[in-house]
């Protein structure tokens, strides 16, 4: 059973807009170098030369799948001649138990690749499956989108699991949007003043956006020209105050304190978005094994 | 204040075998590059040009702190002219509130920095904290070890965070260490066989561990000569059972399924160490903030 | 004679925004290697081992400089040692037989380095000498912006002599800025689905820009929601009646065809920036050398 | 239409010594990264995942053709299932609406390359087609050889761009060649004692080539064993007397202030080269689009 | 005739732990570039572009064939198209004349690839020959091993070579096992000292070695809790005693002055291991030469 | 006692030509990663954390010392506070027992780079120390130059050792020197062929050398307008023919079974240079050790 069979949990999921998967041999070869460097000692010695084998990766705990294209690099970087089967795709739901791929390839290879596979595949699914929770809570009434909160090198990987659950990113680096937060503030003197220095100097193509503490800022970022505006660590009374006082002139995000308990409510107030540091700094790990055929 | 005088909940802790922070100078050029490739344009167009700030790092929660030279050599990749004076050195305990380290230099390069610096920060300081609980819990009677179930790229900081949380590394990769585990039992045929192989093939230098799922396999490692043996995911009575059998000719460490509630009466247990894989793939990110003083 | 007195044509330009120059040691190291790569066998076997000699790098035409502080890196990364004074910042107009910087150092580093410190200065000197003329020629009506069609390895370099030179920049790359073209409508299959699909899947924090090549399809893609339009290839009076039409719900961007001679009666139609690609792929090199001191 | 029937103007040109396009895997990984280090977020948002393209690249002006065999990796990089078809092989000459090369792949692959691959073609065919006229304003009567003088990083590719436009290469790099200039000259103390030097301590392989500045300097040369003498900013008149002086004892060659005008007359002074850095350093892009098929 | 059919000397060898060779593309990578950095400028100009031959690798002396593979991947990375049949693997004996493998590509690139395979190839078969001679001598009773004393860069090549060498290895790097020298003994006060640290503060995985020079150290170490002792420059005579004093509770290493002429006395001794830096800091190239057919 | 006070056996020899040591920190890295990647666990375990110790690299046999500085770089890259004095600088002559360089520093910094700078060390005077035999043997009657038979990854510091004994350098890589050998005549057709074809089409620069087997072809190549002829393999009397042929009018290398027993007589036929492959694939290390002061 192949990917055109696979059994899929979102298979009414729009397409559109989740993208490919990252390219990410470099992050690969650094993951499998750090593994790998002395050689796999216990493969080597243990397991008889040229030795093939059949083998699974299995959910064991319900979960969004995500990177099992980088699992399946990762197997073919350590040998080009292992076959992988993925028969579960980015973005679809698995329940405890389901198989997400097969492999069938040499003994040595597999094991050698075995750990760094799933390092990053559980680091994906697990990405993918708590902005999952997030995208449910928000019920399609507001975006819930990522941070640059993310792991040191993994930003990439990140930004598309949180795609595949549902989630919506932000800028992906200090360069592909502005974003004037209380220290660019504090250092132009001003939230009017920091507006209009970026509206003068930042490079075409970039949105204009500003944090506010106060509906008085809000109202200065919107005077000086301020094309959205994050909402930081208020509560839902002001945030609905908020909406009201910008009556539509300026796109508004929420920031700070998002939980889950909070979003539905959250959802309702009439934000544009919602922004979650937690899908990616403090997603716990996904459960998935190898496990090789009897 | 500077190191000489930091205040440290771990005064009492021996220094020696905690070794000197890793040097990360690849991962922080890496993690700073995905965030400011194409610069920060916020900064360039907001904060005059030649603007100084201080700033403090603050914990928002209690934590081990760990990363503070990591988070140092950040600041200064993103400007060399940064002064740093780190207040609480890691393996030091801080308590919501405390001042982890200072900062002053340009604004826009601490603006530049900050982000990558906070990441690193975070997840060195989570992962030390969510260690040092473990060992807590341990009390002493019985070893706390990390696992290779580390976050891809950042094994070196994962593990000295592991030291600075109090509890000790497995071996590091696929090369430093040999542990026969039951996929490569089923490749070579047998416990014993795999054992014996290990021995005549390995290198030298490493230590012949073998994993076992049966009180039977624990006998017939012992048999062929292995020094370390792995109870896999046995219950308390059977792994007292296997304390026994192996009346301390082979060390014994326990995997699967070791958590901080467990722990407490699995450390009595006798055996000589526990791995627990969630030390590094699921800590949640401690929580740290960058302040610019007024 | 230093940095504090230097004599600077542009000594009224505002600071705001023109930025650092970008940090190129990847680029150095690359160009360095380049020439290199086995050694200087001239100087190693002309010149006598331990030889310092002064030197000054000279301007041979009027121009805007640009790139010495990337000059001054790659004389210090052939030898530390080498002290280099900047003598014409980044920024300020020379004319012909103004000394931009003065060395002093080993001659065999001077000699090796000079290459190599000349080509990027030539490079960065011309970006920006031309983009001053068009944007002299834009007399202030009109922003000039760069585009991508910058030379390889070489973007952040052109970039800032682009704004060196007194013009604005684009965005960076495929990253920072959603930029509709001609190929992608055809893809999506018409101005509005393909404005109304960016809206829907494009990253936070970035404008959405689409290219027009009619004022039918510039209708279209004001009521799809577009921010900014590119009116590609347009004539003059049309793109005036895309002015009227447009009536401030939008940017608008010209593209395609704009030359020094046209610029000033362009500048006044009342578009808000005008995208020059000849800044960075036909700039001539500036003329400078390096002259030893007798 | 294949390469077998390619349309080229220089089906008479040797084949012999231009040689093979150089390998550029890693100029052309870095020139994609500037371009899609956060991924080309328009053709995500925009093109339907999956949507296959035809396309082609077309010459907007008469030129020589170089860079193809670049381009054609640039886009299998970005998809390695793209199919690419060059009709105008490298130092082929084309007019204004030829098509240069066919494409047919993903179109998000197509348009994430497109800027890319055709930054690196417009600089080799501008390059090309440059010294393409040099060498014809020479009509075979002297060699015309590029200079150091080449874009930072591109080498490479700009000296087999001078190739393929007819021209020779001058040394690679300072290892690749001996050429005593005028401030080697002044740190050894005389033209004979630099030229004496050369000769006891450089590599074996290596021409050793000196400059001169005046004709006392040329006997100098000559009477010390240098192989080869660059004549450096001289005029006509000079120079012949130089041939004369020089008595086929050594090469000559002429360097500054050679231009297309002047070259005619040079060309018939009896020198054996002449150098010009304009080839690589001040080559106008050649304007090259690339059209998506309706 | 391919790998199939091989004529080994080896061909009773057991197979298992020797292991695949190395994957060494980045050193390839970095030979190639040290030849080819300015390209083959002679084949380029020599050799009629297309042209295509045949020719083989022979060894010019009797040597133990190491490094095959490895050459193979050189002339891949040169040209794809390239043809190799290899026929003597690693580890089997050839006399002087065998054919190792025979090439079928384009001359330029066969020529181009020539030298760094042949380098690379009369290490590795180097280091095997010498090692090979040591295993011989050592005649089963005693294990040979290799030290850290490689080729800076080339470790992983040089330990394989010793495995096909019939020899062992020893740690691969400071992280791979822990070995108490001189110094540190000093450094922690005393070898008792020192042991009882390692055992409190290693990596789990690592076997616990310590060298001593005289027996009272061996007592000490052996109280301490080491696991392995090194023999450090002692007569046979000494050896001998220490052998009766360990009685079997540690393994004993012999390292410093093991020559051939030794060994067949030391192997006699009782310990477990030698360990020879010569195996790879001082082997001789073996002869190889790479020939064209005619 | 340090530089200015140097002991060196070559207090006469010319310094001019010898070079600079070549800048290698990219090898450094590459050697102390193969033997830092896993840490020093013994280091870190035994030694106390921050102990300082001092030490001394010493000669144990009569050597040319080379890659002092290259072995400095390594301990100051370990930790840049280690204080290094060099007292036998590189090219000087050291007996046994004398003292090449004194460290200061951090005693787990010193261990942790001891084996990395000793192999760099060990290599590089055995290469000098070998060259220097030959040097001896040739008594100024012929130039010794080396090959490209260097080491892989090592090569410039092969060659800078060759220096360093007294030796020239032959062509440094494929692009720097035209050397026509036996399968590119084959492939050209013939030794005139190849050499004209070679004036034709290679780089300025170079000097054109061909490889003769033969007195016919010597003359055949001189015809060609070959400037350099290598007699390969040639028994003492036909090199003393072919010097006689040669007239002058080409210089003469000596290639192939060039061994310190003949180099005598040959070094008195009238060639003007000999290489040797052996300086750099054939070189035993030297015996250098590090010993921590009491």
């Amino acid at each position: 059973m192949g990917h055109s069979e696979r059994r899929s949990g979102r298979e009414t999921w729009p397409d559109l807009g989740v993208g490919e998967p990252p390219r990410l041999s470099e992050l690969i070869g650094r993951a499998l170098a750090e593994d790998l460097v002395g050689g796999d000692v216990t493969a080597r010695a243990v397991v008889p030369r040229g030795r093939r084998a059949r083998a699974c990766v299995v959910a064991r705990q319900d979960m969004v799948v995500c990177g099992s294209s980088v699992a399946r690099d990762v197997f073919a970087f350590a040998d080009s001649g292992t076959v992988v089967d993925v028969l579960l795709p980015d973005a679809a739901r698995a329940v405890s138990g389901d198989v997400v791929m097969r492999l069938d390839g040499e003994a040595a290879a597999l094991l050698a690749a075995e750990r760094t596979a799933l390092n990053l595949l559980q680091r994906a699914c697990g990405v993918a499956t708590l902005t999952s929770a997030y995208v449910d809570a928000a019920a399609g009434k507001v975006r819930v989108v990522d941070t640059r909160k993310t792991m040191p090198g993994l930003r990439a990987l990140d930004r598309y699991a949180v795609r595949c659950g549902g989630g919506h990113n932000h800028r992906n680096d200090l360069g592909s949007g502005v974003l004037i937060k209380e220290n660019h503030i504090r250092m132009a003197g001003g939230v009017g003043e920091a507006v209009r220095r970026a509206i003068a100097f930042a490079p075409h193509g970039l949105r204009i956006e500003c944090e506010v503490n106060t509906l008085a800022q809000l109202t200065e970022a919107i005077d000086a020209g301020a094309r959205f505006v994050m909402l930081d660590n208020m509560d839902d009374e002001t945030i609905a105050r908020a909406v009201d006082l910008a009556e539509g002139r300026v796109g508004l995000e929420v920031s700070g304190g998002v939980t889950l308990e909070r979003l539905p409510t959250l959802a309702g107030l009439g934000v544009d978005l919602v922004s979650v540091g937690a899908l990616t700094h403090s997603a716990p790990a996904a459960d998935l094994s190898l496990l090789f055929d009897a």
